[in-house]
C-alpha cells in the first residue's frame, strides 16, 4: 500500500491483474524452457503473433457460452477499425497460419508462449492476464498429429519430474460424441444449447461421480446444501446411453473402442470410433500406452473442436496449505479444430493444438516439490567507509569476474541496517572490509546463512566485532575462494 | 496474403504490428538470457509488472511532447476506470514499488524485460509493439547507483561479444545542462518548450555537427533539400557557450570535468560537476574508465530525468544491406528520475534506470555477426508406407530419447513432396524406410546439407533409389550413431 502522504494519486495494480517476483519467475522461466526444449525436440518451431489483432480476425471462441459479447479487451484505431488483445494463442495463430499459406511448411508444426487476455469479472484466483504455453500442427488431416500431441505432453510432463504413473494423457473425440449425440435426438444447430448442458454434465464426472451426472443428464440435481441445478431434461435411455459412453473406459483401448463401436450409430459416430482406434494404435506403437489412454469422459467445453480432444492430467493427491488432499486435476488439454483457419480460407485446413495452463502447472510443480527451488540471493558488499566506495566496487567487481552474483551496499544506513538489508535480499554471503582490514590487507567474510539466527541479536558494530558468528578474516587475495567455500556449504 | 476462396474475413495482422519466427526469436532469447545474467550477476531481481495498468497510474511521460495526448491505446473497464497498455517499463516500476514501498529491500535493484505499446501512426520500421529490457534501482540518492548503471551496461555489451572499443557508455548530467540554461536564462517552467527546442538540437550534434547545432540554437537551419527547421533563438553569447558545453569532452574525464565547472553558475549545475567528478572516481576505481566516459554531448530526450543520463552507443560501422556504411548508435540509454515514485509517495524516492532497445541491439548484433546463428531444423523421418506410421513414430521416439530433434512426415504427400517439405523445415538429415529396407532390418540415412543441389534433380522414387547421394544404408541398430555423425560434420 502506499503511504500516500498529501498525494492524490493512489498506487494500486488495475483489477485483476498481478505483479511477480523473483521466485515465481524463475520457476516459471525453468518450466517454461524444459517444455521449449520438448516441443524443439518434437520439431515444433517458435512462432509469436502480437499481443494486438483486429477484432473480426480473432473472431470470438471462449469457452462460457453464456457471455457472448464479453470476455476481450477491445478498444477501436484511430482509423476506425477495432482492436483486440488476444484472449488465446489459437485464434492469433489461425489469422498467420491463414496470412502466410503459401510460405510455410505443410503440415505446420509450431509453439508459441506468453500471456492472453481476458476481460472478466475478477475474483480470487481469477486472473484477467495469464499465461498459455500452446503447440499446434496445421494442414495435417491425420490424427497421427493428435497422436502426437499427445505423447509430447506425456515427454513434457515427465522432463518437467512427473513421474509415470502421476499423470494420465486422456484421449476422446467429439465425432464420437456427436455420434451419440444424434441417437439421442440431440443432433442439429438447434438443439446447441442442451449439448451444451450435457456436455456440462459429463465434465462433472469426477467431483459428482456417475449418479451426479445421471440427475445432471435428467430432471436435474440438488446438492448438498440444498441448491437445485435443472438438468438436461434427458429420458431414461437417452442418459443411460449417455452414461454408458462416459464410462466406457476399460482396462485396454481396444476394449474401450469395442464398447464405443456399440454405442454409436450413423457415419460421423463410426468414424470417430475407427479414429481413436488408430491413434491407440500409434500409441501402442510408439511406446506410450501406458500413459496416453482412451478415456471417453473428456470432453472440452470449446465448441469449436471437430475430432479428437485431450487432456493432460494430474492424478496424484497433494495436500493444500491446510492439509486437505487436493487432486490438480487437468493441467492441458486441446483438440482438432479443422474449421478455425477455413473462417479466412475459405477451404478446409485441418489442425490440431495443446495448450498447457502455464500457471496451474506450475502451481501442481511446486507442490510436488519439484518446481525450481528459490535462488539464493546476491553475496552483499558493505559499504563502511563512505570514501571508500571505489574499493567496495573493485571487491564486487572481482566477485562477479569469477562468476558470483554481487553487489554493493547503495543506501546511506549503518552497519545493522545494512545486515538486514542483506537479509532481505537472502543473501548467503556479506564482503566486509573496515578501515583496519584494509590497512592490514585482509577482508571478512561472513556466512549469513550459518549466522542468520545469532545476527537478529547484534545490536552494533563493537558487539558485533566481538561475536564474530560465522565469519573468518582472509586476506584480500582469497576473498574469491573464501566465498566459494561458504557458497558451496 | 490469404487465398480468400469466397470468404469475406481477411487474414492480416493489425496495422503496426508484426510476427517473429523462429530464428528470430532464437536470437532474442539467446541475448536476453545473457542481459538476464549479467543483470543478475550484479545483484538485480527479476520483476514482472502487468501489461495493463490503469491510466492515472501510468501518467504519461512519453518523449514525445507534440503528441501529449496521445501515444498510449486506452480503454474503459466495465466499473468506468479507465485502463492503459504500458507504454514503457518505468511507469509501471514505479507504481509496483510504491504500492510495495515498505515490503521491498531497499535500495531495490530490479529488472524486468517484455513489449511495450506506442498507440502511433506505423510505418517503416516503426512499431506500435516493441521489446525493452530495463534495469532501475529505486530508493538510493548515490550516484554511485547512477554508475553502477553505466559499468553494467559495459559488462552487458561485453557479454554480448561486443569488443571493447566498439562502444561507449557516455554520461552527463542534466543539473548541468539546467545550470547553463538557467546561466543562459531559459530556467523556469515558462521556457519548456526552448529548452526542449534546445535539447533536440543538441541531440543532432552527430549528424549535424557543430555548426549545424550552432544553426538549430540560433535562428535555425536549411538542410540539403532546401527545407527550413526554425531554431531556438538563442544569441550568440548563449550559442556558444551551449556549444561549448556539448564539446566539453576532453581526453581525460578530469579535464572535462574541469571545463563544465567554468562553464556552470548557480547551486544545480555545481552539485551537477561534482556529481560527474564522483562517477568519474567510481568508474576510475572499478576499472571501468576506458569505456565509460564524461561526455556532455549526451541529451535524453524524457522530460522527468532529474540527474546523471547515460547512453550506451556502438561506435563503430557496419555496413546495410546495399553495403552502405551506417553508424548503429544507441542501443540504450536512461537517467535518473527522482520524482516519479514520489506521484504516489508525495515524498522523495530516488530512482535510476537504463533500458535497452531491444530489437536495436539485435539487429546491431547481427550486423556484427554475433547474433546466435540460425539453427537447423528437426531430422524428417518420411512416411513411405502410411500403414508403417507407428514403425516411424519409434524411429523417431528413438532419435529424441538420444537428445536429436525428430520428427515425422504428417501429410498425405509422396516422397518428392516430403523431401521439399524436409527442406523447408532446414532439415539436415531423413530417415527413410521403406518395405525392403524393413525386411532386411535396415535404414537409409540422408545427409540433406550434402544433398542439396542434387535433391533438385530428382523426380521420382526409381530415379532416387539409383543415385542415392550423400546417403548412406545402415542396420536398424546403428540409426543414432550415424545421423549423429552427419550432424557434426
Amino acid at each position: 500500500m502506499s503511504t500516500d502522504k498529501g498525494s492524490s494519486l493512489k498506487a494500486r495494480s488495475a483489477r485483476g491483474f498481478a505483479d511477480r517476483g523473483p521466485a515465481e519467475l524463475a520457476a516459471a522461466r525453468a518450466m517454461t524452457d524444459k517444455i521449449r526444449q520438448i516441443y524443439e525436440l518434437w520439431g515444433f518451431e517458435a512462432l509469436e503473433t502480437p499481443f494486438i489483432e483486429y477484432t473480426d480476425a480473432l473472431g470470438k471462441f471462449l469457452p462460457d457460452l453464456d457471455r457472448p459479447n464479453e470476455g476481450v479487451f477491445s478498444f477501436q484505431d484511430d482509423d476506425e477499425q477495432w482492436l483486440s488483445l488476444r484472449y488465446d494463442l489459437t485464434a492469433p495463430l489461425a489469422r498467420y497460419v491463414a496470412e502466410n499459406w503459401d510460405r510455410i511448411p505443410k503440415p505446420f508444426r509450431s509453439y508459441r508462449f506468453g500471456p492472453v487476455f481476458r476481460n472478466e469479472k475478477p475474483g480470487p484466483g481469477r486472473f484477467r492476464q495469464f499465461l498459455q504455453f500452446d503447440a499446434d500442427t496445421v494442414g495435417s488431416a491425420s490424427v497421427l498429429a493428435d497422436a502426437e500431441m499427445c505423447m509430447m505432453a506425456a515427454d513434457t510432463l515427465e522432463a518437467l519430474s512427473v513421474e509415470r504413473g502421476q499423470y494420465a494423457i486422456k484421449v476422446n473425440n467429439r465425432k464420437v460424441l456427436d455420434g451419440i449425440m444424434e441417437a439421442i435426438g440431440l443432433g442439429g444447430a438447434e438443439h446447441g444449447g442442451r449439448r451444451l448442458t450435457v456436455l456440462r454434465a459429463i465434465d462433472k464426472l469426477d467431483r459428482l461421480g456417475v449418479d451426479g451426472v445421471r440427475a445432471l443428464l435428467g430432471p436435474g440435481r440438488k446438492d448438498e446444501s440444498g441448491d437445485f441445478t435443472k438438468g438436461a431434461g434427458l429420458d431414461e435411455d437417452a442418459t443411460t446411453r449417455i452414461v454408458s459412453f462416459v464410462t466406457a473406459k476399460a482396462e485396454a483401448a481396444t476394449d474401450t473402442i469395442l464398447t464405443l463401436g456399440m454405442l454409436v450409430n450413423g457415419t460421423v459416430g463410426e468414424q470417430g470410433v475407427a479414429e481413436l482406434g488408430e491413434i491407440a494404435a500409434a500409441i501402442e506403437a510408439a511406446g506410450y500406452s501406458d500413459r496416453v489412454i482412451i478415456d471417453p469422459s473428456v470432453v472440452r467445453g470449446l465448441e469449436y473442436y471437430t475430432g479428437p480432444v485431450y487432456e493432460a492430467e494430474l492424478t496424484f493427491e497433494v495436500n493444500d496449505e491446510h492439509g486437505r488432499p487436493i487432486r490438480f486435476g487437468s493441467v492441458g488439454g486441446g483438440g482438432r479444430y479443422d474449421g478455425l483457419v477455413a473462417r479466412f480460407r475459405g477451404e478446409a485446413a485441418p489442425a490440431t493444438g495443446f495448450s498447457i495452463g502455464v500457471s496451474r502447472l506450475q502451481a501442481a510443480l511446486s507442490a510436488l516439490g519439484r518446481a525450481q527451488p528459490e535462488q539464493p540471493g546476491p553475496v552483499v558488499v558493505l559499504v563502511m567507509d563512505k570514501d571508500r566506495a571505489g574499493d567496495y566496487l573493485a571487491l564486487a567487481r572481482t566477485l562477479r569476474e569469477a562468476g558470483i552474483a554481487a553487489e554493493i551496499y547503495l543506501g546511506s544506513a549503518g552497519m545493522k541496517a545494512q545486515m538486514k538489508y542483506a537479509d532481505r535480499r537472502r543473501s548467503p554471503v556479506a564482503v566486509i572490509q573496515g578501515s583496519n582490514e584494509k590497512a592490514a590487507g585482509e577482508i571478512t567474510v561472513k556466512n549469513l546463512v550459518l549466522g542468520e539466527q545469532m545476527s537478529a541479536n547484534i545490536a552494533d558494530r563493537s558487539e558485533w566485532t566481538e561475536s564474530r558468528p560465522a565469519q573468518v578474516t582472509v586476506p584480500e587475495a582469497d576473498l574469491v575462494a573464501t566465498v566459494r567455500t561458504m557458497l558451496a556449504r
